[in-house]
């Protein structure tokens, strides 16, 4: 059956969170020198990431946006790594790098294709003025913005999902969840919702161990959001 | 000072609700005849519209979303007109005539322009659902959807205003609320936002009596959302 609405992760599946991190760090960077590599410091800053999550999924902890929990991991970093992170400025500046990824080429076409026949979301732990700036920093626009400002929660807890769907008007089956992590695929799974698996295979850089391929079978697996556009109008 | 983001407010300011109500309700009545024109029916719905909200703007009522208003408004109609409402079938594809709301012609080029320039967003007493069914029934996407159910109260309340400019980060100042309606600028303004006037004088149908021109000195007054685009170009 096809689904009427597709939710899409966003971190890793459709914007190359990496690169851009990167890329904002080599520029702290000459302000700030470091005896590290920009990409060790943007991997051990995602690398807080979920267990920053964590006490607010397990309902120890109030909601609070990622903006919060960014800058909260990156002081964490800075003291692990000895880094500078100059002004109050500087540091704002740095941690709304996560509002400027730029996305993976095929993502924006692929999404643009896609609207023609379903509701594309964004379905991800960021927050709504997160999900607003990378859009338009990549000059597109979702049909809606989801995600857990909206649910309250963060993603894999069961509620991000069910109640993104329930925000549409629509049964989880009716859904679709679009992920390059099979771990989320398998949490959307669990609820309800089709599933589709997109190939990312260096969105952890060249060395990348994990979510090389499906664990399991998802309605859909495609190298890229285009092909997920081809592969969709199989479905039915 | 330009604005960063522009609020919409949607029914009668960007959709022409009269005329797709006015149309679902011929075609619901060629199966269930009426002694009324589907236009007085229209108007009778519409006008129980801002009463219904009101328990919930007072806090004596939970939030509820529009098609739960919208069903109630119509069984108090079908009341007082003595409509046949159908099948439970029939019942609900009236409710969702909402959904199906025609833009006005200059809508849709007017916010695709002023995309290019600032974060467009719906900010309407509509639900989530609606807002995302209304924008594909007319071939757009907003930058965000956010309003009533998002913010949890019915505009005019303050926090309707207040928390949706929190959701994009912005304070009030930096976000422009676009009206046909005077009393929604004086609360968007009020809570600080700046403010700006759409003439739509047939909202109501050929003999409209309000709204027809600005009442206060509102920054910016326009005859459509592609004059809008001109006009705030000259802001700064």
């Amino acid at each position: 059956m096809k689904p009427k609405a597709l939710l899409f992760d966003v971190f890793g599946t459709v914007v190359n969170w990496r690169l851009g991190i990167t890329r904002d760090l080599t520029t702290h960077f000459q302000n700030h020198p470091c005896n590290h590599a920009p990409e060790v410091i943007a991997d051990a800053w995602r690398a807080q990431y979920q267990s920053s999550m964590e006490p607010i999924r397990s309902g120890r902890r109030g909601y609070v946006d990622l903006d919060t929990l960014h800058a909260e991991n990156l002081e964490l970093v800075a003291k692990m790594f000895h880094l500078e992170l100059g002004t109050p400025e500087e540091k704002k500046w740095l941690i709304e790098a996560w509002h400027r990824l730029p996305c993976w080429p095929d993502s924006v076409p692929g999404i643009r294709a896609l609207q023609r026949q379903f509701i594309c979301a964004s379905q991800s732990n960021g927050h709504i003025a997160l999900a607003v700036n990378l859009a338009r920093y990549n000059q597109f626009a979702w049909d809606v913005i989801l995600g857990a400002e909206i649910v309250r929660t963060y993603k894999p807890a069961p509620a991000a999902y069910t109640r993104a769907c329930e925000a549409l008007g629509l049964r989880p089956a009716q859904c679709m969840m679009v992920a390059a992590h099979n771990s989320d695929l398998a949490a959307a799974r669990e609820q309800g919702m089709q599933t589709a698996f997109i190939r990312r295979p260096t969105e952890h850089g060249p060395s990348q161990t994990i979510d090389l391929e499906p664990t399991d079978d998802w309605e859909l697996t495609a190298s890229s959001i285009v092909d997920l556009n081809c592969a969709i109008g199989n479905l039915d």
